[in-house]
């Protein structure tokens, strides 16, 4: 019995390791077209920011130990060209030597993961222009700021990944601007948090430009020109951060279906439309809990929870991944930003009638010395009271509360049932009422006012 | 109308604030026994470890404000005498003019708090001996600091007051010594996490003696000697902090019935037995979500919420309290600790069958700066796999990772149930799998293995 992983970062290591987990006896061929595998992707504009770190220290597993230690055949520089559903074959294509090769499964796992956007704009594949997806980018980026003088790089995208790495580059001394085609930073998140990380930038001398698209980068010497649609900015570097796309084309062309999404379909179990063929991570769909519909969010913990499911699986089990409710957080200069669950324009396109709530209050007690200021929006189903989601901006514990609210989440609670929680009160790490029940008793106070007239 | 309100502080003023806030047309009368109102009980620990701050700022309504701003009838120095159901009467003695009156009410509030237990052995009661309980003994505490040299200071009582003494006076650059009559530190916390507190108070030179009663305490010229069963111990500032007992005379004497722990009964409208009287707070019950019961666990945020609901019950009002989980958290040096639900002697009490998992794991990503380790302990129930409770002791953000576990608990998740959780991952805060998911991870196994015969 042989389980081929087609993937070798969160979800397709995962998958691999709990199959020897399961059932030593498993033969396990991970296919992987980069050189390294198992990193940590999230980590990476942190480990930009970092001149001291090597980006090896992303790398949890290297192919030598996962071989040796887990008895895993990883196999590295490996470009998968088909799958053939019918004879259970995949046929790969050696990347250094260019030798082809047929290789049989039993069970075949795709953790083909996803690719960050490019724009079809001209310049975008300049030296100089760099996207943040794999380790190989992070590689390069610390490699181009080693061998070139950056004093200003300009960042194309403001979602997190985008902010990240102004935090990231401005932590070098290096000046930032940010260009933004949407007309706020963080798109999707509620208009207090946005006002808040906008000032943040602003406070720590960001240069952000919203409702700005950009049309071209051009070589000028040794600036590289961003063309936007309101002029142009110079800089020595250029970070392209504009989402990302599933890598479904092997998919596709072996014929398994997609979801709604573009990212593969799956069940709970992690099956995709063809028998013994499962998918995981950022190349496929998860349930999302609170609209009880898939949808694509790509993050590192769903990556390695699905693709422990879809191991397991592949070696005989009956696993269930529980679904997600798009918990995210990230660490924008001195604060912290999270969410969970719906947010404005989830909640619009799933025609739910909702209350906000928008709270401003404090992580710690009073007058306890390192007190900062935290705001909260909550988003609260009207008629049952329910929980849609929050989101929280602010100095320190933002993420680890963003939790509890997740957590309310997965439980299908009402507001008022978050209001009555029974949280740890001291006073150096929160208010006798910590902000997540404020945010609550503020909701419940607009839920049981009369709506407006639509 | 007239709702009278015996105690001022958390539960008290709480209640008061809602009558107001419900109906201003209710006259509001609160009888307080002490000088300062509606004060952070839980902040003196960390107030008198600090010089620089006034105990004032502990204060978060003075009486004149509570009058002025609220429209409440504060009156401090207010001793309650007795009260009389019958005739819905209250006797008062005034304690600063002798003056004794009779004060009428038809909805009556039961405030009255818990006093530090003060063992009958002699010379508890010599100067330099306090207790830490009302705002009194923290000025009290503060001022007899500034009056004498105080080289060393012997804590009887290792439950968490007096660990945040420990750490609040060794912070002042005295010596302390800690005298515990348990075997351990930290009575009623896991094996796990007492090991590692008891570590942290050795790291930073605090002499621990457990499993060791004090005898008595005499003055030996500018010193005050404990006498233990092993020996004495030698100082100049002694801190009795042995727990405390619900302040239920009033309501005794009354015919109120008490509970089973010996605080004031009450249903979940914070109804005592007795027709239009409340009762709130350290004097009073609350049930626990857990174990379905009524307990004692007198903490400040329960005190502010059953206040609430007496106080809008008094007003008329139909609120329920939502019961308890036994969520609380405090600082020891540069550790957190924190608990929520049933510890080990509460499982073994309520006859459950249940299981362990201790784990140790990282508050941050591998390798992020500022990574510190972090230990959790989880209890379930073995066949359902109910949560129990959880404990944990850390280098940061264990008190907010407490409250994920808390909320668990009210919801009545599974073990499992919690291993699924959505939660935020980002290198700065958290690892992939949160420590919460790894220790439910730990859990999961832990029920899944054959239980050992018993």
């Amino acid at each position: 019995m042989r389980v081929v992983v087609i993937g070798g970062v969160a979800a397709g290591m995962s998958a691999a390791s709990q199959v020897r987990r399961r059932d030593p006896g498993i033969e396990v061929v991970v296919l992987h077209r980069g050189r390294d595998i198992s990193y940590s992707a999230c980590g990476m504009p942190y480990n930009i920011g970092d001149p001291k770190r090597e980006t090896d220290d992303l790398v949890i597993l290297d192919a030598a130990s996962a071989r040796q230690e887990r008895g895993i055949d990883v196999r590295t520089r490996q470009d998968v060209r088909s799958i053939d559903l019918e004879r259970k074959t995949v046929k790969v294509r050696e990347l250094d030597s260019g030798r082809e090769y047929e290789l049989t499964w039993d069970k075949l796992v795709l953790a083909t993961g996803a690719a960050a956007a490019r724009p079809r704009l001209p310049g975008l594949d300049a030296p100089g222009v760099f996207v943040v997806r794999e380790l190989e980018d992070a590689q390069a980026i610390k490699a181009y700021l080693r061998a070139t003088i950056v004093k200003k790089a300009v960042i194309v995208g403001a979602g997190y990944i985008g902010l990240e790495m102004a935090d990231a580059l401005h932590g070098l001394g290096i000046e930032v601007s940010v260009i933004e085609k949407a007309a706020c930073v963080l798109p999707g998140f509620a208009p207090a948090i946005i006002a808040e990380a906008k000032q943040e930038l602003e406070r720590n001398g960001i240069d952000v430009q919203t409702g700005v698209g950009i049309q071209s980068v051009e070589r000028a010497g040794a600036d590289l020109v961003v063309r936007t649609d309101s002029g142009s900015v110079n800089g020595q570097l250029v970070i392209v951060s504009v989402g990302a796309r599933a890598n479904v084309e092997l998919a596709t062309a072996a014929g398994i279906t997609l979801g709604e999404t573009g990212a593969i379909a799956v069940d709970d179990g992690m099956h995709t439309s063809a028998a013994d063929v499962f998918a995981a991570g950022d190349c496929a769909q998860a349930r999302h809990l609170v609209l009880g519909r898939p949808v694509w969010i790509p993050l590192g913990t769903t990556a390695n929870k699905q693709g422990k499911v879809a191991g397991a699986n592949a070696a005989g089990a009956d696993e269930r991944f529980g679904g997600i409710v798009g918990t995210a957080g990230f660490k924008l200069f001195d604060l912290e930003v999270a969410r969970t669950g719906l947010g404005e324009a989830d909640i619009a396109a799933a025609g739910i009638a909702a209350v906000t709530a928008v709270s401003h209050h404090h992580t710690r007690a009073r007058n306890y010395p390192g007190d900062k200021p935290i705001t909260t929006v909550v988003y609260a189903e009207r008629g049952t009271g329910r929980l849609l989601g929050a989101q929280m901006i602010g100095g320190e514990a933002v993420a680890k509360r963003i939790d509890v609210f997740a957590t309310a989440l997965h439980a299908g609670m009402t507001l008022a049932q978050v209001e009555g929680l029974d949280l740890s009160y001291a006073p150096p790490f929160a208010p006798v009422y910590d902000p997540i029940l404020i945010a609550a008793s503020v909701g419940v106070k607009q839920l049981t006012r009369v709506p407006k007239a639509a």
